[in-house]
């Protein structure tokens, strides 16, 4: 087991009907900025229940967050909190508006300019106290200090960290997942499924008990994810997803492991170039990305393959094999597509997505390994 | 799943060479009460590495908290805190040190009757804060915000539970665990394996993720528990048996279960009655209480049976009972005896022992069906 250190102290409040408890976790007298995305929260009776919750509070609200948050519409909501004297910050809705509001957190008492939080990892020293009202298992933002906010103008897609946002206190009601789309919930499940296998599928560090909790919630999804499809409202099914997606990032089992993230990096550029949602840059590159690396985590697919998988005809690198072709059939069950073409997108910008990486001084992977010749090769894999 | 609140706010620094960091987890002008136990710590190297660490910092000390920490001990911490006006109070030692040290921080400000925290749960408003460097993995106590005290002229071992006595760090480095006697090894081992069952051989509430990471730490205390017995200076292997200690009571895997407790609060009368060890009473009560709520906990029995001792023959109470049978045989293969005959103790306090507990207005186990009677059925079952 490599050294570790690990602190979390966000309040996670799980269950049906808390949402109304939002009331007694922040003080009355704050002055509440509340944060969502393109609407669906006015539609499935989630902004009622806050609203009616918060009645007696001072709120103000900001509206329209995109999926993948944009820079310059944060810009508008850190003016908002400065003009309105913003205390607290409540986001309402999935990743995309926690992590923009995480951004907000962080942006409005920075000096200087504020892009460098993400292109140069500046050092936040302050952050507005923000919650969250959880809508859509995914990014394990509702229980992490990471943040990924888009800048179309530039076509970029960047991340910070940093223990000043932790959310104060995360509401995860599954109810609030019912009427989700089906293409949110199966990117939903695709984006937690991959942040174990970041943290799994690397090279062996003696870690069985981390290994085993990272499989706990694989075998999880894999068994509830295609009954939240099936049966949008079953409440124990979307639960557990819910529960899933939070453990899956929350880093609790990457303690002590060696981690990828190669899979993220290269699917947040296909996002920034492309527009693709998340789960589906994640569920192209992943089994690329595996079939790429199979010698260097051949241990550890072999044992995601047997207990995963229940492969176990022939040799370690034919269960590999199997296991990567079983992942990849899983997304492909729950309507996630696995290749490039199945978007219509060529080869073209794979020099450009790789140069790119490059010109940031990463190296990817476990091994820091991963340059731009071998982003380029598992590009090419992802085609079709 | 069943509603929940979880929020365990401890920082945990885990790792080789670590005891060193604690310098810069107190601040210098602090005034530190360290605490320790018998002294063992002066033996293995740990009380040098911490005095060495904290040079510079104000410390005075309080040794000789005994196993199962006696309350007119603890007392006397109490009043030199006052005495010496302490501001922090750092744990140096095993969950009996943790749990001591804990009280001392709840006592030193509250007013009345300290007794009172212990057999009333009164209120705790203010404590200490304290820190853990942990060198006995068993009791979770480094990463929670319970406390067990023992009062020997009441012959009562009683506990406390306040988010104020959660450390504020904790430092688990396994070197430190390197030179421990087999039988504090092997009862930190039965402690872990019971903290878990507690919280999962109960009743089914469709929690598949929390079942899978409970069955993870137990699964990793079967394989790696025999080895650090027989090779007590492998680190892997007592890095992985002190990581599971941690998560076998840090709240985590009791989210949104039923829980049971009961051998727990039956073991402790038993250690109050005859001084057994903790691990040595749990080793005892578990097998017995699982045969006799063997009905009740059926479902949850046949999983454990299958997925941990791979029992597959028979129908589910043939299994049950194979599993409960592999248990206690765990158990005696780490050197834990599992009946009361073998500590020479027979059946004359029974009815004393389940009054208490009937007294205290306690119904036990996870349906609280378990009273008098069942009590004494189940000491009768632990006799041979």
């Amino acid at each position: 087991m490599l050294n570790f250190t690990y602190q979390n102290p966000v309040k996670l409040i799980f269950g049906k009907g808390t949402i109304a408890q939002v009331k007694d976790l922040i003080p009355k007298q704050t002055k509440i900025l509340m944060t969502y995305g393109g609407g669906s929260i006015k539609k499935n009776g989630v902004y009622e229940q806050v609203k009616a919750a918060l009645q007696g509070h001072n709120v103000v609200e900001f509206g329209g967050i995109e999926p993948n948050p944009e820079y310059e519409t944060l810009l508008k909501a850190v003016e908002l909190c400065k003009k309105e004297k913003v205390e607290f910050l409540l986001a309402v809705g999935g990743g995309s508006v926690i992590d923009g509001t995480k951004f907000i957190a962080a942006a409005v008492h920075f000096a200087g300019n504020k892009w460098d939080i993400l292109d140069k990892f500046a050092p936040i020293q302050r952050a507005i106290p923000l919650g969250c009202i959880l809508t859509l298992p995914a990014t394990g933002s509702e229980m992490n200090g990471g943040s990924v906010v888009s800048r179309r103008e530039l076509e970029e897609k960047r991340f910070f960290i940093s223990p000043l946002v932790f959310p104060q206190f995360s509401i995860l009601d599954p109810e609030t997942t019912f009427s989700l789309p089906n293409r949110q919930t199966s990117n939903g499940i695709v984006d937690a499924f991959v942040h174990v296998t970041e943290q799994y599928l690397t090279y062996d560090v003696n870690t069985p008990l981390q290994d085993r909790q990272a499989e706990a919630i694989l075998m999880t999804l894999i068994e509830e994810g295609p009954k939240v499809l099936a049966h949008p409202k079953d409440y124990g099914a979307r639960a557990n997803v819910m529960w899933c997606a939070t453990q899956a990032l929350n880093e609790l089992i990457g303690c002590g492991v060696a981690q990828d993230w190669a899979t993220h990096m290269i699917g947040h550029e296909l996002t920034a170039f492309y527009g693709l949602d998340h789960g589906q840059t994640l569920a192209i590159v992943l089994p690329a990305l595996l079939t790429h690396q199979i010698q260097p985590k051949l241990k550890k697919l072999v044992q995601y393959g047997r207990r995963i998988w229940n492969c176990n005809q022939g040799n370690e690198l034919e269960i590999a094999k199997a296991a990567i072709q079983k992942t990849e059939a899983f997304f492909q069950s729950i309507q996630v597509p696995t290749k490039l073409q199945d978007y219509k997108i060529g080869n073209e910008k794979f020099e450009a997505i790789a140069q790119r990486i490059v010109n940031r001084g990463m190296k990817l992977g476990e091994h820091q390994a991963i340059g731009q010749k071998e982003i380029v090769e598992i590009l090419q894999l992802c085609l079709k």
